[in-house]
């Protein structure tokens, strides 16, 4: 993989053009994409800007999210060859940074269940996970130093644990979703993918021009609380070995580490995450659903089929829920700095036909608060697998930093 | 003006066909829209659809809400024939509920200060308010007997107060606001115009699925509290004329009337508007301002300007601010079912040159709670001048039915 506070630093110290940087990428790319199909399409003849943080940052973007110079197609036919007029905000975020576009990568259709032909770096005949597909395997296969992705379940996190690369899920809002391809906003996120936890933290200070974010050079140890999320049912082995082994790596590193069940009210927001997903995914596809039936994707369009009939009042009361379970989810945080919890049931599946199961992931973008994803082992067959840590909403710097520890104590 | 409950009863009672509803407003637009300007574009062709309950009402459409079958210009060159893939959610929601949509209504550019040249019905001298300009002028020319419009800080309820139409800014997210062009994803919010308050409430219920919404026959007389906004200046004598005579009005039909003193945070909360909407307008317009700085419109590239250098610092503590307001507001229902207050600081301003000042309505769209605009006096140049009634956040029922109680009380 490619670090970006390594990229800066060479570019910083004149070891390193920002325009050679961008060339790496496009080599790497042009050397790797064929097999791995983590690009959509992408520019050839991209070059680095002249000035910002991210100069010779090559990104790629997940193609939910809206490029002036690129179509977005939404990983579905309805959509091909659709170009936007504009760069949604997180788009000129980066450009502003410094960053430089250089492609718009793979996404399951409509960011939903339908999965793409990208093979994860690590094992090429296992899924990379999705929705973010792309960007997951993008940075993973060493193409760019950061991406886009986005999630309203699990489409950030999952995929950087099965790829074995750092990600963040930000708080609910620090990133806008507008010109993002919407499925449920109460839920849609866009998330960061990078190296490791300190790459994804200064692309994420970059973008938001809130240089907090950035990993301080000293971490404090953290208090830690691990939360098994038992109402998700059991992971598989190597899912919680990788739990296991953070733990006792950030306790080794000096961090007080205990297990802590989550208040009855938050395992009930879990529960009702699908009936939010789904009530607001039913008005967001409302035309691709109703006008364009036969053409959508046959995994959401099951979904759709299966979920309708969802009431307001239904809707109003899993919101209710929802509201409620973040008050008692932040009352936990009086007693722990953060949480670390599974990223995903275990190691990417075989086949590129699922994208893997967000059911860990779920409950905490409901809950809207800041999730990272470490890489806590290589599973057999090569696979990584992650864990997740999770703050408080708005304590991104936090979840980062704590990230970075658990990061830490893991390589030491 | 068009009735959208009567409407319903003839075609109902068979007295009307529901293409004939739909040749009526055709035929309003032909003789009235040269003179006003409240249509972009409308569809000469469109029929009424064959059931449905809102089967055979016009509906106008804001040209910031995307349209399928309407290119959506944004008021603005930067999107001069832009036409988008899929109609919004909100016009999907119009269309499932069997409206027949006639028509693009005028906007500001980008919803933001730029004017129309829209003409107020009552008096062509004089601005009908924008942003969602067109929407309140087919309204209040009886053109249409439903429109959409948005709001961020007085879009719906000010134009609906210069042209004598019913409209709600409802709670927050009822409607969603996918595929509207954003200026701030905190504020923004789709409304609907109509006739009268049952009118809008019978839209309101038919596009959401919540037949409650409907104003019942018989409404409880309501506590209500007076609001007279001091943190935002004195009115012009016709808007405290209105303002009173709503409240007398609604005493002498049996409600009880005090005046509220609104809590110091709210009042704040009125304050660090702009600092929410143009923290957010900056991101939200990223591509535009920067990209196409020359072919912004000047008014919004003139407040960008202005505004520029905004920093999250700021903007977190103007989100907490608000945070705290809504809390604090909640309080005060406590003692009144819905508060009454200015629509706008009098009737329309001579002249197009500006579309006049929402300063009396951009702390409800902060706070997110639903206001309903009611018709209170006409003042001189026949012009009307209404008020707000709001009610808490999500009982958008409550203040429906207490606007419709209001409205009965000023015509009895």
């Amino acid at each position: 993989m490619i670090s970006l506070a390594d990229i800066q630093q060479r570019i910083e110290q004149g070891a390193l053009s920002p325009d050679g940087a961008i060339a790496q990428a496009l080599e790497a790319i042009r050397v790797q994409d064929g097999t791995i199909g983590a690009f959509v399409r992408h520019d050839q003849r991209a070059r680095a800007q002249d000035s910002g943080p991210l100069r010779g940052i090559a990104v790629g973007i997940k193609d939910i999210i809206d490029t002036a110079d690129f179509p977005t197609e939404m990983g579905a036919a309805i959509y091909r060859g659709h170009q936007p007029r504009a760069d949604a905000p997180v788009v000129m975020a980066l450009r502003n940074a410094g960053a430089t576009i250089i492609g718009k990568t793979t996404t399951t259709a409509f960011a939903a269940n339908d999965p793409t032909a990208t093979r994860n770096p690590h094992n090429h005949s296992h899924t990379p996970g999705g929705s973010s597909s792309g960007s997951a395997a993008a940075v993973a296969a060493g193409m760019v130093p950061l991406a886009l992705g986005t999630q309203t379940g699990g489409s950030v996190i999952r995929p950087a644990s099965f790829c074995g690369v750092a990600a963040i899920k930000p708080s609910y809002r620090l990133l806008p979703t507008v010109g993002v391809k919407c499925f449920s906003w109460t839920l849609d996120t866009v998330g960061l993918f990078a190296s490791g936890v300190r790459d994804v933290a200064r692309g994420l200070a970059a973008m938001t021009g809130r240089p907090a974010l950035v990993v301080p050079a000293h971490i404090a140890a953290p208090r830690i609380g691990v939360v098994t999320q038992d109402f998700a049912g059991a992971p598989e082995p190597s899912g919680a070995e990788a739990l296991q082994r953070a733990a006792r790596a950030a306790e080794q590193a000096g961090a007080s580490v205990r297990t802590l069940a989550m208040p009855e009210m938050v395992a009930e927001a879990w529960r009702i995450h699908p009936v939010v997903q789904d009530f607001e995914a039913h008005q967001s596809f409302a035309w691709e659903y109703g006008r364009n039936h036969d053409a959508m994707p046959p995994l959401l369009r099951g979904r759709l089929d299966q979920s309708r009939g969802g009431t307001p009042l239904d809707y109003d009361a899993a919101i209710a829920v929802a509201a409620r379970a973040r008050l008692a989810l932040a009352a936990v945080f009086d007693e722990v700095d953060v949480l670390l919890t599974l990223s995903a049931p275990g190691a990417a599946p075989e086949g590129l036909s699922s994208t893997g199961d967000p059911r860990y992931n779920r409950l905490w973008t409901l809950m809207g608060v800041p999730c990272v994803n470490v890489t806590a082992l290589t599973a057999a067959g090569g696979l990584p697998v992650g864990v997740t840590v999770i703050a408080p909403f708005g304590a991104d710097a936090r979840a980062l930093a704590a990230a970075a520890f658990v990061e830490d104590a893991l390589r030491a």
